[in-house]
């Protein structure tokens, strides 16, 4: 350990769940960041962090936060990046890196490029991890720990500004992955994208049930039903930006579902119990895998 | 507290999750049935039962189980039911009770009916509860605790049956609801069966991801995946037997399903965020609800 922290400042914008959390890191691990600012254009967020105490500075003007800094980091929902891009762009410290904790990432590198001055280092980023709640009071320093982070350079990104930016994340706790956009929006399509939206899907379904049922969907939400209203219950904005963000890839897994729910449909309207049991067996095999792989 | 237990002989039939659970229950609390008896086909599954030391008495062969009892609880897979009801039926006491513990109503009610004697009280059960594991070793006693059971006696059923069963299930914690079959099969298709088939379905669609996707389904299915996983993990024949046997509920649960996820998948590809918010936001509501009802 050096007496150089990794980083001279660091500014986190957008203080809910992820950023939040992130604070709550860098304030734990002085090695991390000398300085930590945290920025909102909510004046009650910010307000509520000061009170927190888990930034050194908090600002509402981003332009005035990520001057100075070595490290931005944005933690917005993913449809504010292009407006907060375009804000903070010219204010950018050269030699310094932006990062980001969205969701999608080949939208991230069309909306946040463009703002990028050269000689700036981009480096998109996704943690694979979250929770069902929200805002500044929902992070914990804990959130990052064993999960993946992701993080998908331009080509020809410099190297030593990604590895820097990995070591960060690995102090939080994370594993390091990098890969490019395109590749993480079809694994985040299928592994992330697509079981929310089926979550969202299915609790909307039984509330337009009628008003005796749903009140009985509440009352026997135990069997199955419930584990998909935790999913349902993320973050609306958020949500709403990743599905307009991934279109292609999550309209393809959409119908890839589709075809294969209708041929369970056909089983069951035919009494094919063997092609039901055949597809059960299968995918208990995958928890299994899934458990051997400590994701569980 | 009386001396006299609730039943004199209590016999289970099926020796899984839920059967050895059940088994765990009596044994535990003498005041429910003097003698306990257990019957498995398997007969690996009796030597493991006796082994674990979890009913006074264990028999392969349900004639002999049944022989005496003045309760006996199906608890094998459903689609069993009609041969193991045709093989006891002429061995069920006068004035005893036959119940089940399948998560459909209505097929139980026509597969069992024709088989119960005059005399012979016909109360059938469903608990909700269960885990992802199957097996004898799976259960476990508390797995009743603070969860429903659903009973639906047909209509002209003797009223004291269906009370005293109800006072052995809140024994074991449960809390006690009565309803008709057919609504039983409805709610259940909702809140149960439906989330299991599509949590199936997309683990299938994510397995049938070329191999190279496939692992990293597995790596990175820590946001969202890993949740269905769990549900789809659930035993294949029980499974099978569920769809097969409300097969008219479930189908009408996807055709609204599938109308919904439409709608959905056209506000994606039109890029109507509104939409989807509003959709997210009433979602989120209903995990509140849930959780208000004390079912998460």
């Amino acid at each position: 350990m050096t007496d150089t922290p990794l980083y001279h400042r660091v500014c986190i914008i957008g203080l809910g769940l992820i950023g939040s959390s992130l604070l709550r890191c860098l304030m734990a691990d002085r090695s991390l960041a000398a300085e930590v600012v945290a920025c909102d254009r909510s004046d009650a967020v910010c307000a509520r962090v000061a009170e927190l105490g888990i930034a050194d500075r908090v600002e509402s003007d981003a332009t005035l936060a990520v001057a100075g800094a070595d490290l931005v980091i944005l933690c917005t929902p993913v449809g504010a990046y292009a407006d907060v891009a375009a804000l903070i762009g010219p204010h950018l410290a050269p030699g310094s890196t932006l990062s980001d904790v969205g969701s999608v990432k080949q939208a991230v590198v069309r909306d946040v490029s463009p703002h990028v001055p050269d000689g700036v280092h981009f480096v998109p980023g996704h943690p694979l991890a979250g929770t069902e709640h929200s805002g500044p009071d929902a992070g914990f320093k804990e959130l990052f720990r064993g999960r993946w982070l992701i993080l998908t350079p331009p080509p020809g990104t410099d190297a030593e500004a990604v590895d820097r930016l990995g070591r960060l994340w690995a102090a939080c706790g994370s594993q390091i992955e990098v890969m490019d956009a395109s590749h993480h929006d079809q694994v985040l399509a299928i592994t992330s994208h697509l079981p929310h939206l089926i979550a969202y899907t299915i609790v909307g379904t039984a509330t337009d049930l009628e008003e005796t049922t749903k009140s009985e969907v509440i009352r026997f939400s135990a069997t199955g039903f419930r584990d998909f209203t935790r999913i349902a219950a993320s973050d609306p904005v958020m949500w709403r930006d990743i599905f307009l963000n991934n279109r292609e890839a999550v309209l393809e897994m959409i119908q890839r579902f589709t075809e294969d729910l209708t041929a369970l449909q056909r089983a069951i309207r035919w009494g094919e119990g063997d092609k039901l049991f055949d597809l059960f067996t299968r995918t208990r095999a995958i928890r299994r895998s899934i458990i051997d792989a400590k994701q569980a």
